[in-house]
């Protein structure tokens, strides 16, 4: 499976694995065993396969910062090394399982599935607002029959909200078509902008906040983080305020974090969050946002796993449209890494 | 796949596509989009699979007499020409997608997925009896998980009745094996014709029909369409009042008609009508005959399925006796055509 | 599928197939048909395809000591030779299905698909308990998704006990581990001897029987009959009172007979029955026996089942430890087998 390896990719949501528990899971193509220590407190990640007769660790216990293999007795650390066989003093040096740098940021455990060597946390895209008072946010993971790919297309170009989201947040198609659009590069991979100045704002938005002018000027921020996260900020203010030029207090703003791990070359652990800004004197509007952010990502799903079965039937040719240009950028900086990777 | 790729296929019944609704099916291992035009009324079948980013345009919505993509909007015509993209003037050339031949006759929905060139729908077989006042009928469509040819086979040869269909349709299994039996080429294929002359009728004729004497003269007539339809003619008059000769008044006769579409290699669509000749004064028979026939098909459907699956795991060597004459004579035609097909 | 084929397997319990009866079941790949005759009350096998058009013949019935397909009516005796094809007189001489020899003992059906001629009833592994009245038992089938090698395995490495059944049979896990060992070659196979001299009894064995001394000497003999058969003897007396010499009057002892049969690769039919030695007095002790018996092949199906999904994915390499003697010795014997099975 060719993926960028050289990369640090989401694991898990920091709370979906407490202290002295574990969660098995398929990253990469690679099985995956990630506990907390119940000690330490800290996330380990091993091959979920232990080095003796390849049961699944997943099948054992969490034992201090330690797991015991649930089949003979294996005892192993947070670093993969055997550390107990019952029945003999010896441990083999062979006894060890591969054991994978994780980093744990922004209420996110991350993985990096390369060479050790080179994993530096410094590169792993922030996230402030998951610990920032001013937001409230929900989050969640979809298991999603597509590959990592066709999200991050979905992501990339959001002319398709008018089509797929006609019945939620679409609006009018056209008016997204006809957007203002910029694709302009980034340190870490790609941000499209789109201007909608002077626009009627969306229901949701005035329901959500309130604005003094009968038209908005709305912004949709696009940032690809290479190879498979995607950052949208979306909002508007009063028409006229400035919003272009940085001045956003007020009106309406949301920050969407989306991150894709491949499981394999055809299924996806999609985590996604959601944070709307607090409006002044508003009720928790978390409920709400979360069930509007599941019907929204319930439909993108229908269509990228439709996309799946129809491009795994037949996978070429496709055509290029000009809403494209953000998504084959982010594909195309993809593709570089993964044939830089490949090179010997 | 070796399919009979020049030649027409049945794609649905008629009446399962309405005026502004579409139909999704995948035939000759290709993903089909039918639709009828909400302006025309005419059917139209385009590969299901938009050029743009692949999802299937079933996932889309008609509009007039052409479809809109359900990711970005694009709107292609029944010869499947793009006629829109959204957000930009200029439709490139190579937006499009192939387009079938269709033809709409007897109350099915017919497709040619050869050369276009090719198509003339003065081939198709003919069904007068599904707009015949004298007759009364019901169909389906049944999905079945075996090759299209297995189905074909069943048909030919009805000595199976006395073992498949005992609890029903079957009486004696030697009377079947014992029948005389002619098989003769004709233009579209082969005809197996069979007679029991002077023989006992069957519950379920003197159960429909009135006859004069003790004993009657039955027939089979089974004619073989390349690649796949089958239309049986069944029934019997008095003994001796001239069946033989043509005469075939009163007494009890049946007209089935199927037609299998292969869906790929291991299954297939059939479909299938069954038209008994009304009695004079009878009330409508038309739920009993559908009662029947739903409970022979499906005796015959377990058949050919668990065939498939013995058949895929060992295809060969397989043995011939007396009665296979005809499935072999159509056998060998669909064969005789692959060959043709297949030569540069 | 490299399996030894030079030898017997178990096809079925005995009571499973009841005379006029027929049995479908896949045995080392191969579709097997096991019928009993109405009249002679033996069990016959035949490949479970008719030579005519593929049908599983168990989707026919019996007659007699014959089936009789269910497609065409063709009828085959118990050796595979086709007897009668309705409407023809004369029977084509390559009209026959392959039959497997098979051995009706201790309440098992054996069956041999090798070479007919070097079939030997006299090489099928004996088990007098299951017609001994001293002993009481129960026993079942269970499919299971692993290959027959995990469950032998498993069978011959009693120290997953501990880990495994921690929950019903275990004890404390380091009793197991440390337990004195032998592993010793036999005629058919090899065996595993493990003695826990002044050993705390379990709670099922003081629950079972009596002892007059508050520690046993406790005994696990494990017989390995290649390829595929694992009888495993357990018991304690009161210590000091010679088991080891023989004496094994009184206190607890079961034994268990397991055989794997290969389905597939990667599934298996596993059959087992456990035997206790009737206490003087006691009520009868099969149910109680029967669901701690289920609740523990049950523990071992998870593993199993977990490690072939795990090999499966990546089958090499594993370590070896001291405690997996027994069991690489039984993996070496059945390579051993195949590798000279298939020497030209």
């Amino acid at each position: 499976m060719a993926f960028v390896r050289q990369s640090w990719y989401v694991a898990a949501w920091a709370d979906e694995i407490k202290p002295g528990e574990k969660l098995a899971r398929t990253l990469l193509g690679e099985p995956v065993l990630l506990y907390r220590g119940a000690e330490s407190g800290q996330v380990a990640a091993l091959e979920d396969r232990c080095c003796h007769r390849g049961l699944p660790l997943s099948h054992g216990c969490v034992r201090g910062d330690q797991v015991q293999c649930g089949y003979h007795g294996l005892v192993f650390d947070a670093r993969g090394q055997c550390t107990m066989v019952p029945g003999q003093a010896l441990i083999p040096p062979a006894a060890k399982v591969k054991r994978y740098v994780v980093a744990e940021q922004d209420h996110l455990v991350w993985i990096w599935m390369g060479d050790e060597a080179r994993a530096d946390a410094a590169q792993i895209p922030r996230h402030p607002w998951h610990d920032d008072p001013a937001w409230e946010w929900v989050k969640d993971r979809y298991p999603v029959a597509a590959n990592y790919q066709l999200i991050t297309d979905n992501l990339m170009d959001l002319t398709h909200v008018g089509y797929v989201h006609g019945r939620t947040i679409g609006g009018t198609p056209q008016a997204h078509s006809e957007a203002e659009t910029h694709t302009v590069p980034t340190d870490l991979g790609v941000r499209v902008e789109r201007w909608m100045m002077d626009s009627v704002p969306p229901p949701a938005y005035t329901a959500a906040a309130k604005f003094n002018t009968a038209l908005v000027d709305r912004w949709m921020e696009i940032d690809f983080f290479t190879p498979a996260t995607v950052r949208i900020h979306t909002g508007a203010v009063d028409a006229g305020s400035g919003a272009r030029e940085g001045k956003r207090e007020g009106g309406f703003a949301f920050i969407g974090f989306n991150t894709m791990t491949p499981e394999s070359e055809t299924t996806s652990h999609y985590f996604w969050s959601g944070a709307n800004k607090r409006q002044p004197g508003a009720p928790d509007g978390r409920e709400r946002l979360r069930q509007s952010l599941e019907v929204t990502f319930g439909e993108d799903k229908v269509v990228v796993e439709a996309q799946q079965v129809s491009l795994s039937r037949k996978p070429e040719p496709l055509g290029m449209i000009a809403s494209d240009a953000g998504m084959m950028r982010a594909r195309r900086l993809v593709a570089a890494r993964i044939e830089q990777e490949q090179k010997p």
